[in-house]
């Protein structure tokens, strides 16, 4: 039944259909399938886009990446025919693309647009793009409260084209401010000549226009809403955030945190250049560098007692591996539940006590492994004490500083995982090296 | 505008108040909002749980993660008020609530039920949780094709209350082998004596109901649905997908590839308690450890040459610990890239040959400033090759292992993350110590 074909075959076919072969089934045919069309097209893309109509072009360019809109709006050298397709896009997206646009190239844009819709785009334009502003389309339906449900179903019959939705139809004041909202279906079941504010559901969850869009996120995601209002500081409203804008920030959050807790900027891509993935990497290359050879002077530091017993060099990458490990997984548990709220002013001192406890436990049965696989090897009891010991210690360093690192982060209204596993692996490093050595190089004369 | 209160004030609302004031707001309250206020109430939940009507608590209910929904049900006692309660519930969550029972307690509960919503939960059952029909609700809105527009908005009038949505109407032949679909708003603008076969979109993108929920979780992000119909083998339609459901797919997806990457469970939260946490972090640890055990044995082979040369053991931790950075970085994005689809048949060997690209080149820079530190220390140029050489070989083992080991997952088809972390850090750091202590061997003879 349902109609979807494979990126080549949809390619082939516009490549070798007419126009008008096209016309009578681009209906049936999903953008998004239209633009995987077009972006394996390696060839000049106006041969399939000078073949479907203005509209299915907008839509195209609205479904594209922000940084991608324009590219391929740039492959139209008419500035008429540029002009139609951007009339038919929708002002979120075209925002967006404005967003990554020079201000003399947006304003050539703007020019060539609707003065209304203009005002529209430049009002998107003026919030934060990580604000419910930046999320929200300016099209929604909406009537007066003055009108009857008759009035309002004839509205919907005749006009209101444009929106973004029809699922509900908000109900705004003569000061365009947000009285209530109806269903269609609640328009359906009512009697005809009453007043839409006599049956509104008045009581509305609204967004603020400068709220935080991990914050719009998060009501979305509690409230299982699919669409919201957006409010403005007069409590006019100004539009609409729908839920698949959300799931783009759900999605991007997350994206954030597993790349700043890989040491990756949070927009690279597999498919990024070598220039470009270098460049993106060797910041946090140099930061790992740097802690590494603080590690490295720490070891240097005690090569007195290393030259006395080598064997110790040799457990040096097992005091770091499981410690980083220890660190890594209390990170990302403090990281996600920073993110998620779960962690919060309530319970962080339980969270931090159990995470010390996760380090003493963890401390105690891996030391006691290693400790046995020491004694063996050495034959020396002491070794095996030196080992469970410094074991112990490090892990609830690994523990602490994976709770602390991201805490202090978020206090400094950084991202809680920007670089922090380097620095939890770095403190866990250094301070688990000196004790390790250390504590060697005071039983030294018992060791060798 | 919006009616939304705090927590505490509305549980002590809740508590204060009489039945008959409470039923007189209790519309207006979010149930996600009851929820906390129920959850954050410390002493016997039917103080507040008894004041309110069935089907509030069987939204409440609704809302509750999986294993907490029968432990909020179970607390009546009244074998009446449970059937009273499980009649209002959504037939997809009281399935996922059954999921978590043994089979005589679902049995039990599916013996209070009408027959035939009995007989929807039980088909319910019938599907694997993370397939289309585990994640599905049985309750949409359908017509049959043989009927008018009239007699579609008179049905939608008069009945139809307990749909999850009423944004569309699926149209249905009397096999209930799904048609087409509407709107209401294309039931609203078409003339009433007419099909709605002939009005209706007869091009529907469906999900299979054996579909696995991460391929829907990609179709609704690249279409931006907000519902879809899920048919079963015959072709029938058997529910509906709505995008609230996939989010938490989504989410559950992105905490996986975070937590596996890090040597966590995917379900460990930061409020398990110590016992929960040490249990599901040991057995990853226990891994780590085996692995640095591997790396232990790397080193103790050349203790020889550490003998003779002491400072080799202080650029141990700097070797390790580049290494584990580049591999982390490159393992992630091809995890994600993986995940998103975004790496593919085509592009693999693109991909490969520009990780090899960054190891080299982020070997060559920070192998340069390392091999510079250990010169300005030793004062030996062919220290500096050295520790140069190794950073090179080291960082290009690094990029490869990230690339390789979750690809070998993903033909396993296990988790690409899964423990990746731990393998691929094992395999830099065993064959970086050995190339770069066994090259160390080699000149130690100009190196002492």
């Amino acid at each position: 039944m349902a109609y979807r074909m494979s990126v080549k075959v949809l390619k082939d076919f516009i490549l070798r259909s007419t126009q008008a072969q096209i016309l009578m089934v681009i209906e049936d045919i999903h953008p998004a399938d239209l633009l995987d069309a077009v972006r394996d097209y390696p060839k000049n893309k106006l041969d399939i886009l000078n073949k479907l109509p203005e509209w299915a072009i907008a839509s195209i360019i609205d479904e594209a990446e922000d940084d991608e809109k324009y590219e391929l709006l740039a492959l139209f050298e008419s500035s008429n025919k540029q002009k139609d397709i951007v009339e038919e896009m929708s002002s979120d997206e075209l925002a967006d693309m404005l967003g990554t646009l020079d201000t003399s190239e947006a304003n050539d844009i703007l020019a060539k647009m609707d003065k209304e819709d203009a005002e529209d785009v430049r009002e998107l334009l003026s919030y934060a793009p990580d604000t419910a502003g930046g999320l929200m389309a300016s099209e929604f339906l909406s009537v007066k409260d003055t009108m009857t449900v008759k009035d309002t179903l004839d509205y919907l019959r005749t006009s209101a084209e444009d929106a973004e939705t029809s699922y509900f139809i908000y109900i705004l004041d003569e000061g365009n401010r947000l009285k209530g909202v109806v269903s269609l279906r609640d328009l359906l079941i009512a009697s005809s000549d009453i007043y839409v504010s006599e049956i509104m559901n008045a009581n509305i969850n609204t967004i603020k226009d400068d709220m935080d869009q991990e914050e719009v996120a998060h009501i979305f995601r509690k409230y299982s809403y699919h669409i919201m209002p957006v409010i403005n500081s007069a409590e006019e409203m100004v539009g609409i955030i729908t839920i698949d804008d959300v799931i783009r920030v759900i999605e991007s959050e997350s994206t954030e945190d597993i790349h700043h807790l890989a040491g990756l900027q949070e927009d690279e891509k597999v498919t990024d250049t070598l220039k470009e993935s270098v460049g993106s990497r060797l910041p946090w290359l140099f930061i790992k560098l740097l802690t590494a050879l603080l590690a490295c002077a720490a070891v240097a530091r005690f090569q007195g007692t290393i030259e006395k017993l080598v064997l110790l060099a040799a457990f040096i990458p097992v005091v770091s591996g499981i410690g980083d490990n220890v660190g890594n997984q209390t990170l990302t548990i403090i990281v996600r539940g920073i993110g998620s709220g779960d962690l919060n002013f309530q319970n962080y001192k339980k969270v931090l006590l159990k995470e010390i406890g996760v380090g003493i436990c963890s401390g105690v049965i891996m030391g006691s492994i290693i400790a046995i696989c020491g004694f063996l090897w050495t034959r020396n009891v002491l070794f095996g004490v030196v080992v469970l010991v410094s074991m112990i210690v490090n892990l609830i360093i690994a523990a602490c500083s994976g709770f602390i690192v991201p805490m202090i982060l978020k206090r400094l209204r950084k991202d809680p995982a920007l670089a922090s596993t380097i620095f939890v692996n770095a403190i866990t490093e250094v301070f688990g090296f000196i004790f390790y050595l250390g504590f060697a190089t005071l039983l030294i004369p018992y060791l060798e």
